[in-house]
């Protein structure tokens, strides 16, 4: 692609040589010839052998390459990403002999590679792309353009929408951790017989687990994001446009609403309900049946994030408190004495 | 179902209609026709539409439909769900072409799924169904009645009891995670060459992790329930009726003892003991060592939950307890000032 | 093995007859006829029945059987791993008929499993063994004797280095989870388009993540020891001889230098970097940029241990802080009382 083209595309403008071919995105200090890259903010220094930089539009710099001007020059970057890095294209039509597809009429997948199973009542869209060795069960709904990549597992009864992305090693729709204790008996598991609903546009990383509901449905709004090992239970509901980083745990029902924005290790007890545009930083622990409102929270049991730093700050200063006690207690020894001289 | 039927089954006390006909069973709130609802206690209010209802025996309200009374109706309910959501039942006999198994007649499973592979040396009971890309190692043991779920692990000289559920992703009998250093040369890694005994009716969650001994076992304890993503190190020893949250993980030849509960994301040093009846809350870190006795216990590391409230209030006190320090500074030097007039 | 033949590989001096023969290594305390022990101190007492102990140098007990002498008795130990449990020896030149190998003349492996499926471009070394249901991607390079077991999946692009040992379930070379929010239109994908390395001599323990780089590489060094259930985000940078143990996160970026070791369910923030040497416990919190010293650490917000362990000996003082306060409160009130007398 021509840096014109690439402006073109981005409706963006570009100051400089139109017709420098661009192959590559990458990072603004080792970019080379070729290669696209992007300055963060107008002051970020350093140097780039990138043969075209975007830039914030602040930026008053002069360069002997092109350059492309952008309000946010990472979203522009960012948004460059399928355009010239399209990833691996599924041959149009291409399933591998070796695929077991219970109703072959049902499934419109571009491409099914070795070894994946299909059970019956599924039905996929056009333009998906499941890879090698996937499993997926009975009764699945997978809508166009998903993709699911190698060895990833969908459990019976779940539905997918469109234009997902799932990482490989995935659970969609294993049996929730629900038990009712019989005495010394021991454990009867309380049926798990719900589903799970993914929307649209929702990528989830490898190996994180995603349970159906109990009775009812554990549900992912269209747009969020969920990274590696991520545990979300059953009856779980996530909003749309959240985001929720590695290994981060979510117990049974709660509720997740729109657009927030969850760290790594997180753990929420059941029942919890976090309101919309609420972040929530790393390693927090959420006690069930909490409400957590919008704002910035972190520590176990969470609060907000200026009183945990205050809180933090307070335990730093504990000795010194303990100093002082002392100094005043040696003090009133002295005045208690001398008064009764 | 009638309800006269799940009545009897249940040896349960019906008021009202024994012919309901009940499809299926579903949550109290959002049941409809045709559904069973339980409730949970006598003061829950709210409608259903539910059929039929499972109401405490302390229950003194009316009904338009049948009801049946239980001294725990949650149980009560849970008890019927293999009776209404029999889940999938394997075709009898049913081995997919695909699946290798090298010892044919050690193997008496019910249902083998596509892409099966199981090694030389294992034997597999009657009612066993194992679903599609299983792998299962050499000289494995599996009792009747257990359910392995597409794409888990086995790896060689694994014992696993009767009637088990093993989720998808599952890995039993990895090497455990044990090295010696040897000075500027690195790790050298000590043998791993024990197994893994997983006795009855324990189920898995998905993508949890059970190491093999080092040099002994590492051992699960019968009616034992672990969530999904939790880790267990080499040579651990886990109770009967233990309970174990998602994303908790116990280090090596720690002993959690029979009836304890775990919450999530609990971490456990190495050559802990939890003592039988112990509950440990999510998030709590128990040191190497540590002997937990029974009770209830939160926080890292580790303490009893009523000494972790106050200790978390008391913290929540400091930036007062600052405040009447600087006061008293004040008064004190007051004092002292006026005194040496 | 013969005692002799034992002492003579391992260079050490033994102490007794040269001729018992050892079948299997087994724990001090469990040991029977035919097994070798170690004693870990001098100190440590107790009975064996092994047939022969490797004792550290400043043991001064007799025996009535073979012994040897170690200056570290557990390391020596650990240096027969392999020599008395060489594990199960690939046959040499099997390669299953059902793998699936895109171009069989770029692969040497000893051992190819049943229904694995390796891609177009990719290299695999002499004396590889890739096991059942194993999933690897376009254009990866692994070099000779590298293990890796059953159904885990390696990525287009990812290089892998000689003597690995990759366990079940592992995921490498996965998306790194980067988005630019783009206002209400929620997020878009920033560009993962890097790649992982792993060097040599590396063991990855089950269903562990490590992303690819977003433009530049994820590293593993040389050496390095990875337990189950870790999360490795995109551009991280480990170091040699590193071990990182379960459970543990480390965000994007971050760098751990050469012989760190970190404890289980650790969190990382993002472009955090941990200078060579230290150590830091489970269960602690790294906050996003900030540089850890050579030395040992602990707790959210991670500090040195000695101030940790203090701060939670301050904690457990507040109470009686208080009443302290408390105390002087009354003194100053009365002594005020008096003096206005």
């Amino acid at each position: 692609m021509k840096t014109g083209e690439i402006a073109e595309f981005l409706s963006a403008e570009l100051v400089g040589d139109a017709d420098v071919e661009i192959d590559r995105l990458a990072a603004y200090s080792t970019a080379k010839n070729g290669e696209l890259a992007f300055l963060e903010s107008a002051d970020a220094a350093g140097k780039t052998d990138a043969s075209c930089v975007i830039v914030p539009e602040s930026w008053t710099g002069s360069s002997d390459r092109p350059v492309i001007r952008a309000k946010n020059p990472k979203l522009t970057f960012a948004k460059l990403g399928p355009k010239l890095h399209p990833g691996w294209v599924p041959p149009n039509g291409y399933w591998h002999e070796t695929a077991i597809v219970a109703e072959r009429d049902k499934v419109r997948a571009d491409f099914i590679g070795a070894y994946v199973t299909i059970g019956e009542g599924t039905y996929i869209g056009e333009t998906c792309a499941i890879h090698d060795g996937v499993r997926i069960g009975k009764n699945v709904s997978i809508k166009k353009g998903t993709v699911i990549h190698a060895n990833a597992v969908i459990y019976d009864n779940v539905e997918i929408g469109s234009d997902c992305v799932i990482h490989s090693g995935v659970v969609i729709g294993a049996d929730g951790f629900g038990y009712v204790r019989d005495g010394a008996a021991g454990y009867v598991k309380f049926p798990q017989i719900g589903r799970v609903v993914i929307e649209d546009d929702i990528e989830i990383g490898a190996n994180t687990c995603i349970d159906r509901g109990a009775l009812g449905e554990t549900r992912i709004g269209e747009g969020t994001k969920i990274d590696n090992m991520v545990q979300i239970a059953h009856n779980v509901q996530i909003g749309k446009r959240v985001v929720i980083a590695s290994q981060t745990g979510i117990s049974g029902s709660t509720v997740i609403e729109d657009d927030c924005v969850i760290g790594g290790q997180v753990g929420f007890g059941d029942h919890a309900r976090v309101l919309s545009g609420a972040v929530i930083g790393s390693q927090a622990g959420i006690l069930p049946g909490k409400i957590v409102r919008p704002g910035v929270w972190w520590g176990t049991p969470v609060q907000p994030l200026e009183e945990y730093k205050r809180q933090n700050a307070h335990l730093k200063g504990i000795a010194r408190l303990k100093e002082e006690v002392k100094a005043l207690k040696r003090q009133i020894a002295d005045l208690i004495g001398k008064k009764s001289d």
